[in-house]
């Protein structure tokens, strides 16, 4: 085996197993990948070569234990390392080493995983781009974000798996943007203990991989009740559903009212629509809520949320905080608490007629774009005049605010050659579901194995 | 059949299904009642009894078409009647008549039930006591709130069934302090649409009746999914367990610190585990999160809350809101967006730690007082200098914190005559199992039986 970054996670573990190569072999692959690539696509905040070289001559003296055994790692900076800085690419969190790994963290190395290191995020994980990163396509375009690093680990082919986290897109839009899978995983599904987070409501910890079926391997790592987070859910991950069965909702014109969405990307949804109706039992139109009936109450939400949750960092050093995350703190903190509740009990009965399209019309899968636009250029902080934030999260926000799953996938390529993609949503805690659907489009596609040149 | 209105609400039903007394028989001698004894006790805010009339003679017409064939209950008056003012005892709201039932109004009315009326509550449902309304046992005394108008009709064998509404203790207090028994459902276990609410996070609608048996035949009518509110759960109420199979717990000292129990409370509750110990598998001492790491962050929540969902109210006819509502919203208004978000996450730990006490602690049922001191005299406004609700909520408020269902249990009486009674709390969605634990003790024992001499 020539190259053995080219893998997948599946065949990088399958390969671990079966002694065809050691996960010392496999980590030495992954960390000369980092050093001949990183430089240009900048995805790691630090590389912990020798604790990953540690590890995987332990795992290498032992039997297997996990599906990840010997598979090397990427976390977005967010995720809490024992001992290991994890700094949010926040300047006020310069130093911050936790005690203890993240429960997602614990999980992962419990598994057999090789945490080779931490990724780039935008700051805080607040933003849709991730300026410290550069995407694998181009560099001089954005990774997108927050989990931009994760993204571009994956598409350099520097890591075989990686942590994002989603707020609003954060793991859905670089996997967009880089032409990798993503799961935002269902509210509560996985737990957050151990997370620089910005929002009890909003955030979620999801798996980033190259293919569908991989992001499905650590989910099942990932995913399940931890008493250490008390958002975790005790309802367990539904089992997945057999593709063939399901009924896949494609949004009525409505949906992309008052957004111009970009022919291309609207071509690659359509395309995929076409193939996936060789998956699924049905496809039909459905009326979808639309964002604009969410975007201010969820605003309101995380804004308040971040300005509370991160309050004590924003009363000792609030100078080290960057512009962007420090005025929406400012602003969230600004939010009288009577505007907080009814922003909440607005974003209920959002999540409500979101939950009704799957009851009332039949669908077990919406089909959406992730991002209305093209990947845009490396350091383009606004769309037509309006901040990225909202410019661009118009599809993926509001699955947020529902708690509900969806996986982004690779479905076609740009004129000029940079990926699109596509999300499907599901119902709550359907995720596995997804991860299956994904997998059987990725049989009938090769978008997702495409790699950039580097 | 001498006097009809002592049956239980079972009876009655059965007695309208066998024909043995006419829907508009049993109307009569529930309307004679209240007239010979509202006088006294101030139960109902407004009795519609002509429509009542036509609705029993409507019934003697037809078959019986559910549980509540031909049974008259009364509802608080929180519940929207098409076309029937609903005030909540607030000048804010004089003339408020809605265009339809609330959802629960129209199960009652679908299962059979007559309403005969709509009681008397704490204004607003603010409070713990309910100032229209005088405890039939002793009319000196507080009927306990706010649900006071329906535990008082209950008492004074009005009728046959009630509905309440229980914030921090609304239904279970009264029920405590008249001698009836009282449901605080799970939280989205009962729909609440078409209900005067105060908090989206606290209020919950439960049935009360005079036995714990009655209580189970509404909460089969009222409980359920309804779309119209978007905090109304889908999971269904579970199916009772037996009680011979349950561990009940009993909390520890630690439960107690800080407040001044009163003996005869105390002693009440005791007598009522003696008693369970006999119905239950097993009896054990259990830690059980104390009122404080909620108390603070509770209110924040309500109070912010309040102000959010009576906002037009309050700009529009704020002169005309009483003082004590009017002044807790205005801190209410006064709650940073911050504060409450952090609020409501230490309300997630809590409702996190009291879970944990089921699970990690091995029990299906936890006992405890309702309220600490006895029946309070009708007027009082404080107690020990201490306001009513922080003076006798904290048995009460942390079980709507954490979202749990709690049955009010006649337990014996004190040496003065005045009921007292006590509460067991049940996991989510066991609310079936709780109305069987109760009807086990109440086959046991005779307190529930007992009526007030008016």
């Amino acid at each position: 085996m020539t190259d053995l970054t080219q893998m997948s996670l599946i065949e990088a573990a399958e390969a671990v197993r079966s002694r065809t190569v050691t996960a010392s072999e496999l980590l030495e692959a992954s960390l000369a990948r980092i050093e001949q690539t990183d430089a240009t696509v900048g995805a790691f905040a630090s590389v912990q070569a020798d604790a990953a070289r540690a590890d995987a001559a332990r795992l290498d003296r032992g039997e297997a234990t996990g599906p990840l055994h010997g598979v090397p790692v990427a976390l977005k900076d967010l995720f809490f390392t024992q001992g290991v800085a994890t700094e949010a690419n926040c300047d006020a969190l310069r130093g911050f080493t936790p005690d203890a790994d993240a429960t997602v963290v614990s999980r992962l190395r419990s598994a057999g995983a090789v945490i080779v290191g931490k990724t780039n995020t935008h700051e805080l994980a607040y933003g849709v781009s991730c300026p410290a990163s550069r995407n694998p396509w181009k560099p001089q375009r954005m990774t997108g974000g927050s989990s931009g690093g994760s993204a571009a680990s994956l598409a350099a082919r520097q890591v075989f798996g990686a942590l994002g986290t989603d707020t609003g897109g954060s793991v859905r839009i670089p996997s967009n943007c880089c032409g990798t899978t993503g799961i935002k995983t269902t509210r509560g599904a996985v737990p957050r203990d151990g997370v620089h987070l910005i929002s009890w409501t909003y955030d979620t910890v999801g798996p980033m991989a190259r293919t569908a079926a991989d992001c499905g391997v650590l989910l099942d790592v990932m995913a399940g009740f931890s008493r250490l987070d008390p958002y975790s859910a005790k309802t367990a991950l539904a089992p997945a559903e057999a593709p063939g069965a399901l009924v896949l909702g494609v949004p009525d014109e409505g949906f992309f009212d008052g957004f111009e969405t970009d022919p291309e990307v609207r071509a690659v949804m359509e395309e995929a629509v076409d193939v996936l109706g060789s998956v699924v039992a049905e496809v039909r139109t459905v009326r979808v809520p639309h964002t604009a009936e969410h975007f201010d109450a969820g605003a309101a939400i995380v804004f308040a949320e971040s300005a509370a949750l991160l309050e004590e960092l924003r009363s000792s050093r609030n100078e080290l905080i960057g512009e962007e995350p420090r005025t929406i703190m400012e602003s969230g903190a600004a939010i009288p608490g009577t505007a907080l509740a009814a922003a909440q009990a607005q974003r209920m009965a959002f999540e409500r007629a979101y939950l009704d399209v799957f009851d009332d019309q039949g669908v077990d899968l919406i089909v959406a774009p992730v991002n209305p636009n093209q990947v845009l250029d490396h350091g383009v902080v606004e769309l037509g005049g309006v901040p990225l934030i909202p410019a661009t999260t118009q599809f993926t926000f509001p699955v947020n605010a529902a708690g509900l799953p969806a996986i982004a996938l690779p479905g076609g390529f740009a004129g000029d050659g940079m990926p699109i993609g596509f999300q499907l949503i599901g119902r709550p805690f359907a995720d596995r579901t997804l991860a299956a659907v994904g997998e059987a489009f990725q049989r009938r596609t090769d978008h997702h194995a495409q790699a950039p040149r580097l």
